[in-house]
């Protein structure tokens, strides 16, 4: 009944916005998961993602019917189905374009917090970078970029360069067959419509807050 | 006339969207001015932070007549001007919750990249961090946010702590007297209507390509 759900599911199209919260709503149960937590209801669920009961309930209904009535979810069935009709409970090898300060920090982050987002290879356009290790990967030549895509089966490539290098790294991997990017670096991509960029731009979020911030003095003050 | 154009625009209402991309072509200037570039026309300009030539110079009209016709932009006019009609000219200070693999990397990542955004005080719940040392800062206990919000007049917070701290972490931030919170934890979290909450969710953005890049796949082989 379970995997019959699932498969009914697959025919439905799930839109994006409920494919992003369902991302947390992962991450929530696998700290629940840890904490040993075998069955939780849609309500305190829905307050640990930080959504309305209704909308989380909305949200899973997608995949079928996974709660026990009267009891909630169980916790691991929940992830298992979730992270299999997301195809992200098998690994998706990733490389990332950029080791300077940002890709750095991203490797670490990413190899620490997710099994499933593994970055497998790194690279950089600048000799001096050219074969240190961190985190345990050799920084590669990104002339290398194509011939690892397809030795490792690369699915996601991740751009962590300053924004003027962005476009050119963007060729690199779409060069190389992917389509689909995580973008980092403070510039918009060009890349074919067959290709998907997510953007993470989180200094023009900066800039918003303090801009909004700004005008509310302003207000207060004139 | 400079300044005249400015003092003026400050009555517009300027949209979000222009505000966030703002953030990128100050970026891009900013590096334009390290290569020495004086002037630049906007076709160039706009090619660099990836949008429409059009986009460019509808976004920078809401601050007035910038271009020298026939010439382009003056850059360390165009970043002066920006920065200070957003409000980001001066410095932001900032303080951060969560000093766990996120927090570490974006302490490092913000001193880095930001002079108008300076991380000046770091917390974590943990008895094991207070007190150590990370980038120059000192790892002090969340009960003395208010303090030190007040003494060092912070204007943004950062959230970085796991998702399940979220929630508490925002509460200490708003308890504190802030209006701005930049929220890293893959979390919703519950402020008042005077506060503005910006995300960054790159997992969930890595489940959307994860996904589509399934969706796609299932397409092709049935």
């Amino acid at each position: 009944m379970w995997y019959n759900s699932m498969h009914d599911s697959s025919k439905k199209q799930i839109p994006q916005a409920t494919i992003k919260r369902l991302a947390t709503y992962v991450q929530v149960l696998q700290n629940l998961n840890r904490e040993n937590v075998e069955i939780i209801s849609s309500e305190p669920l829905a307050a640990a993602c930080g959504v309305q009961g209704s909308q989380l309930r909305k949200d899973l209904a997608y995949f079928g019917e996974f709660g026990i009535r009267g009891l909630g979810y169980p916790v691991k069935n929940l992830i298992q189905a979730i992270t299999s009709s997301l195809g992200v409970d098998h690994e998706w090898p990733m490389i990332l374009i950029g080791v300077g300060n940002l890709g750095r920090a991203m490797i670490n982050h990413i190899s620490f917090h997710s099994k499933s987002f593994v970055i497998k290879a790194i690279f950089d356009c600048d000799p001096f970078k050219i074969g240190e290790t961190v985190h345990g990967l050799e920084v590669r030549c990104t002339d290398d970029i194509k011939e690892i895509v397809q030795n490792l089966q690369i699915m996601i490539g991740i751009i962590t360069t300053p924004p003027e290098r962005a476009q050119r790294a963007a060729n690199h991997l779409v060069n190389a067959g992917l389509t689909s990017i995580l973008n980092f670096a403070p510039a918009r991509i060009t890349v074919p419509d067959t290709v998907q960029v997510e953007y993470v731009d989180f200094f023009n979020q900066m800039y918003s807050l303090a801009f909004n911030q700004t005008q509310q003095w302003k207000k207060n003050v004139f």
